[in-house]
C-alpha cells in the first residue's frame, strides 16, 4: 500500500472561463502546485539549491482526462502518487476530486536536471536521499 | 495529402516563469488558441450559435510533449491537424516549431455539445457542414 | 480603531515570470482572490444568491504601487481593509507584506450590481445587513 | 500632435472568467504586451542588452479605469502613448476601443534598471538613443 499526498485547492475567480468553468488549462498548474507542495513536504524544493548549483526539474510530458466541470470556490482534493521513479525521472499522476466523485486525473513526468547559468539543463539522477523519501509513494501496481 | 492550419505565436513576458522560459501550461492555452483561429477559418466559432442554441466543444483529454525550452519574444509557428474525426468528437495534433526545430506536440480531443442554461452539456453528431470542412484537415495515415 | 481581514498567499512558480519575480499583473490577482476570502468570512460570495437573483461585484479601477519584488514560495500577508463604502460601491485597500515589509499597496473598487441574464449589470444599493458586517472594516481615517 | 502606437488584441477564451467577460487582471496583461509591442517598434526590447549588459523596466505602479465590459473574440485596439517621459522613469498611457467605444483607460510607470546577476536592479538614466525614439510618442498637453 503506497503513501499518499493531499492537496486541496479552491478554485479561484480568475481561474474560470466564459463556460463558467475552470479552464481546461488550469488543471496543468494544480498538479504543479500540488507537485511542489508534495517536494516541500519531502523537504525540498523544486528549485532546490545542493553544494554544487541549483536542481530542477523541467517537464518531459503532460497530460489529463477530464470527467467533469469544476466551479468558483468548488474545492479540489488532489491525490498525488507517483506512477514511475526512474533512475533521473519522476512520473506523477494525480487525482482530482470534488466531494465523492472523480472530476479529472492527470499525469506528469519531470526530469532531475542540473541548471547551470550559461548551459541548457543537464539530466542528473536523483539524488538517493530523494529517492528514499519518494519511494513510498510509488503505486504498488502502477 | 492532408490540409493544415497554421497559427503564429509570440511567446509573451507574462507567459514566461521565473526557469526563463514558457510556463509548460502555457503550451495548452496555445492549443486551444490555434484551435480557435482553426475554427474562424473554417467560419465558425468555438462558441456557435445555430437555431437550437448554443454548440460548445468542452474537453475530454489534453497532453503534451516537450522537447526544448522555449523564450521570451520566440515566435513559435504552431502546425493544427486533425487525427482523428469521429461522430462526435475531434481530436487535433499540434507541432510546435521554433525556426526549424520542434519544439513540442500536443494533443487535444474536444466533443461536439449542445449548451442550455439549465442542464449539463450535452454531446451531439458535429454539424455535417462543419465535418465537412474539417475532412481535409484529417491526417491522411494516422 | 478598524478591524482587519488578513489573507495568506503563497507565490505560485506559474506566477513568477522570467525576471524572476511574481509577475506584476498577478498582484491583482491577489487583490481580488483576498476580497473573495474576506467576503466569504463575511458570509457572503462574490456571487451571491439572493430571492431576486445573482449580486456580483463588477469593478471600475484598480490600481496597484510596487515596492519590491517577490519570489517564488515567498509567502505574502495582505492585509485587507476598507477605504470606502459608499451606498452601492466599496473600495477596498489592500497591504501586502513580506515578513516585515511592505512590498506592494493595491486598491480596488467595485460597484454592488443585480445580474440578470439579458441585461447589462445594473448598479443597486449594497444590501443593509452586508453594509453591517462590512462596516467595521472602514478605514477610521481614510 | 503627439505620434501613436495601435496595438491589436483579440480577446482569448483563457482570459475570460465566469461572468462571461475579459478577467479584469488580463488588462494588465494586454498593457505590458502593448508596451512591448511598442518597444519592439522602436528598435529595442523590454529585455535589451547593451555592451555593460541588460536593461530592463520594473514597474513601479500600474493602475486601470473599466468603462465596459468585453467578450471571447472581441478585438481590442490599444493605443499607447506617453504621459510622462522622466530621466530614469517613463509613464504610458493605454486607450482600449471596442469598435468605437473607450472600454478602458490605463496607466503604467516604469523605470530604466540595469540588471546585473546578484544585485537587486539599479535605476539608470533612460539611453538618449530612446529618449529620442520615445520623445514623438509624448503626449502634448498631458
Amino acid at each position: 500500500m503506497s503513501d499518499e499526498f493531499h492537496y486541496q485547492r479552491r478554485v479561484e475567480f480568475c481561474e474560470t472561463d466564459a463556460a463558467g468553468i475552470a479552464h481546461f488549462s488550469t488543471y496543468f498548474q494544480y498538479m504543479e502546485q500540488a507537485e511542489h507542495a508534495f517536494l516541500r513536504q519531502l523537504g525540498t524544493s523544486v528549485h532546490a539549491q545542493d553544494e554544487s548549483g541549483t536542481i530542477s526539474w523541467p517537464r518531459v510530458s503532460a497530460h489529463c482526462d477530464y470527467a467533469g466541470p469544476v466551479k468558483f470556490e468548488d474545492v479540489l482534493d488532489i491525490r498525488v502518487r507517483i506512477e514511475r521513479l526512474g533512475t533521473k525521472s519522476v512520473t506523477y499522476t494525480f487525482d482530482f476530486r470534488l466531494e465523492e466523485s472523480i472530476v479529472a486525473t492527470g499525469k506528469l513526468t519531470a526530469v532531475c536536471c542540473r541548471i547551470t547559468r550559461d548551459n541548457p539543463p543537464e539530466s542528473m539522477p536523483i539524488p538517493s536521499w530523494l529517492v528514499a523519501r519518494m519511494q513510498p509513494f510509488v503505486v504498488a501496481d502502477a
